[in-house]
């Protein structure tokens, strides 16, 4: 039976590339779109690249009636999230694509966010989206926090590795490389096409992007000690897709056997043939991650290089691999398409 | 039934959006691809981006066993399409990509490309693939001939409109902006990433490019008279879409209302309200055509811009929706996927 | 003897192209920089790529001490300028790069830009500041107003052709391709990267952009009659650089001789041999118009293409050739920079 | 006096970029351009951004009255240059932009580039071409080497850190991020807008990119032991511009003290304040190099982040600094040029 779907916050780009993906998804139907600004226009309005789809309008939260949905996507913005969603129905599934679940620990929360969590029992509640590690609990979940993008990326290339204890916890290195779609439809002067184009700089340098957190988490929790990655991400010209470059000190090989073997029976991980990396074309407007390995010419120390796109996989797409899961649907229903090239 | 499905020539854009196509085509399996030049070689390793794919490895045309194909896409260069064709099977159902079958009249085919047709007879039997205007021939043609891109998307605009008699016949200027892949996989000093991005320039000018033939043969057919239209396309720095802008002399609420009421019907086909305009980042990656109509400052003068995606809608989305009709498929199937923004 | 020079409105792109010029400039140093949202911060910091320079703080105008400034560039935005320059020094030279000076009549000001204008005594003293059509006026004058980036382009393909009468002054039609810079550092959903690079679209269609104001002053003036002419931009994905394609009825050969005649001794325009046309790649960065003509296949209709750079010498370069002019210096003064390519 | 200038290989970027520069230098006039395969041709056809100047024709070597020139520039691809130097006049002042003369090791050469050395014994007498780390010795070389445009970038971040002992030479990791303007004029798939534009990838994987034989070379030399550094560079969808991100051991409040020192003299190298770090857009066009540092949120772990023009300071700018300092101008001669945003 059609599963009725809700995307509250549908007016940035993640609502967009969700009702992208939902728009071919053979099991799910959209019944409500909502935007606080934008309420009351057609979504062909607000995006006119779903100007052919057969919409509801955008009206306002309260406007919708919960009860003939059946799961809600929330692409609300950070901080935003956590007060709309514990106002919603107790019995509502939820996948939340804002940064307000990631984190378990409201200390951890307050450090990363600077605020205190306006829903603590909901964040302990709440079930980390990189599904492929997590498959379990958000199968039987009532609330889904989708994942960082950049920390999707690093943690499919890191997970395995830390937990076959196969590299230096002290010493990794992640060199990120990032399109402008992450930083949403933001009106910045660094994301004018202007500012943007024809150039590259660092950003949140030091040790100060927000998904540390994350890592921190994650990886602290597999080791079962403190793990403190490094970590710096680069604004790239493009619109979709993220590189993030991982120099490690561990055998190379034996990355890459780790990696193959976590990853073969997976349907969206692909890792490539030892010695070659993937581009970011390879993936772009799909839900598929590509990794490669090499050795450096230092013995012991490794390259491994890994891309998704940053809308889908690392955001909207994961949405809806997490959401077929909590609705007793396959995995990889309605996200089997492929990358857009050229 | 599963329909068996052979790409000839599939190592060139047009080849690999058609296997991205028919990738999630619920009702097409591909059984060959060819590329003589890469030939053994897989096509992950030519199009790393259809990695995730489990295909046939590229072989040459003579290795294909024709009978266990029930229609082949033939994406061979221009002039190459001709010769091959013409020696396969005489009961193979082809869609061809090339420019080698759209001109009915052998001189006008010399005339445009230079040299005579190998192949007249072929020529002669070949169904004009536009397929909103030759759905019925197409149903039951054995060889369609798909459209030049550009010529799509002149066509989408004027057809009706010369149909009606609504405009002036000897005042029709066609402003094309087209993106690089339409001029396909050519090493060429101009399509490098340095020389074209940034800047834009006009080509094939004066009225010497090759759609033109196609303009010609259509648009003096549906007026019953000689129609020659004035076009210039640009090339610009972006890799997908077209963007169509039409100076005509007519009333433009006249020519908007002819518009509307013959793409009504229409799946693929979108006239926006009075006033407004396309972008082609409405239709990227898809197999949609938006129009838009708008009056001049000059009473009796009207603007119509049209929107496509070349390398889909322009030409091989509108190739797997010949080849649906063909098989006797619903036209739209797999290709209702939602265009990729941003 | 070094011109002292000032620069109001300092925080925008002309303002930033301008103290990219003058960086070089033999004879200019530049005194002051204002900036309302932004005085008190070195220009480094508003604009990183200018920080290897020598520059004043930017400051609020009221800060400037205009006895010790030769002349004053203004950069400030539309209807704001008039304003200001209302109560600058009667006697300070000024070159205006708003739109606020450049219409003579008030009529037409208060038509094209929706407001009567605030000083109409110097709208009557404001020479036009088209450099090559202008030059004896702007070298006595003591307020310039810069022209429309677009209308430049337009004017210096069309005002030869009407004057010389070889052209049918009822069908002109300019079908203009615009780089991005052109719109300002707007924050503005369209602008954002995401949304502007890898498409296009036609903007302020049917005949409403406001440089027609222009073209109908200065083409109605040449020709001794009424002139409007069509005129529909389009945004490209792309910073820098305009390409006008004028779709004229005239003979080509005629109207090749008479620009190549009017400017075989401009220093900056340059008309490229018959049958030939030039990219916006071959003058960004720089103070030079290419312009080449084309017949069509249709006789009696030929095409012409110009290319500037919008910010350079369709604005912040035409501002420092003017500015050359009315201090008496070589009119080519820091303009003869060559293009950058790639 | 006016200083007589070839250039050899002028038919390529770093050949163009050096006319670019020129056109302004007021101390150099070129008087021969060679390019073997476009011989005879106006240098406005192979390059139309350079149409206004009045240049000589491209013609071939032997065709060069070396007796009327005081300095030739030697831009011809890789391995040509060796072959073709060897057989210029003896007291001809040469800067070569190849990589033909940048090891001095002839074994390291072998290793690096696959074949022996032509010429041993000018590889030498070469001068390495690193400015502001060899300017004595090249106001009096006859033969001065261009470095590699990622090595000039490297090196102009570690070589003070080395010098100083303030980073740990065993940790030392080079995360390059480049334009594609740095692959010269190839004609390659992965050169194309379409497959370029859009995306990202690492090339050169493992420590296999030659640009490491430089640093090899130059630290070791430096530290007075074997220095070897990990390096990969990315290939970004831009086409001018350097970003090099060094991952360092060390205290990141010395390493800044140490390189704002180090270059507070130098008037093409700019150290940012402590905790900033720059964009390519900041330098492009130019002949600037700006670097920033940042401490990592882990104690004794530190970012430098150094941008550079690689057609520029990384190419051809600094082929002509050190052609002025060869020929006794002051270094910064026609070099002032601020870059160009946007």
């Amino acid at each position: 039976m059609t599963k009725r779907i809700a995307i509250l916050g549908a007016s940035g780009y993640t609502g967009a590339e969700l009702v992208r993906l939902i728009a071919t998804h053979p099991e799910f139907r959209i019944v409500a779109l909502t935007g606080e600004r934008k309420a009351g226009q057609p979504m062909g309005a607000v995006f006119p690249f779903l100007r052919h789809l057969d919409l509801p309008d955008l009206c306002r939260i309260e406007e919708v009636d919960f009860a003939q949905v059946d799961l809600a996507f929330c692409a609300l913005p950070h901080a935003t999230s956590q007060a709309v969603i514990k106002d919603l129905p107790r019995d509502l599934k939820i996948v939340d694509l804002s940064a307000d679940f990631r984190l378990r620990d409201p200390a951890a929360y307050a450090h990363w966010y600077g605020q205190p969590h306006a829903a603590p029992e909901l964040q302990a509640e709440a079930v980390y989206g990189l599904t492929e590690f997590y498959r379990d609990d958000i199968r039987t979940a009532r609330l889904v926090a989708g994942t960082g993008c950049n920390a999707a990326t690093g943690q499919y290339i890191l997970r395995p590795l830390i937990e076959a204890g196969c590299i230096d916890l002290d010493r990794i290195i992640l060199d990120l490389k990032c399109g402008v779609s992450g930083a949403g439809r933001s009106l910045k002067e660094n994301l004018l096409h202007a500012e943007l184009s024809e150039g590259t700089q660092a950003y949140a340098v030091g040790g100060t992007h927000r998904h540390l957190g994350e890592f921190d988490q994650e990886f602290s929790a597999i080791a079962g000690r403190d793990v403190h990655i490094q970590f710096t991400p680069h604004l790239l010209p493009m619109n979709r897709g993220i590189l993030a470059t991982a120099w490690l000190d561990g055998d190379a090989r034996r990355i890459h056997a780790v990696l193959k073997d976590r990853y073969c029976a997976e349907s969206f991980l692909h890792v490539l043939p030892f010695g070659t990396t993937p581009s970011t074309h390879d993936v772009r407007g799909s839900n598929f991650v590509h990794i490669g390995v090499v050795g450096d010419r230092i013995p012991g120390r490794a390259l491994v290089v890994g891309v998704l796109d940053n809308l889908c996989k690392g955001s909207s797409g994961q949405a809806v691999q997490n959401a077929n899961l909590m609705l007793g649907l396959p995995e990889t229903t309605g996200l089997m398409g492929a990358p857009v090239f050229p």
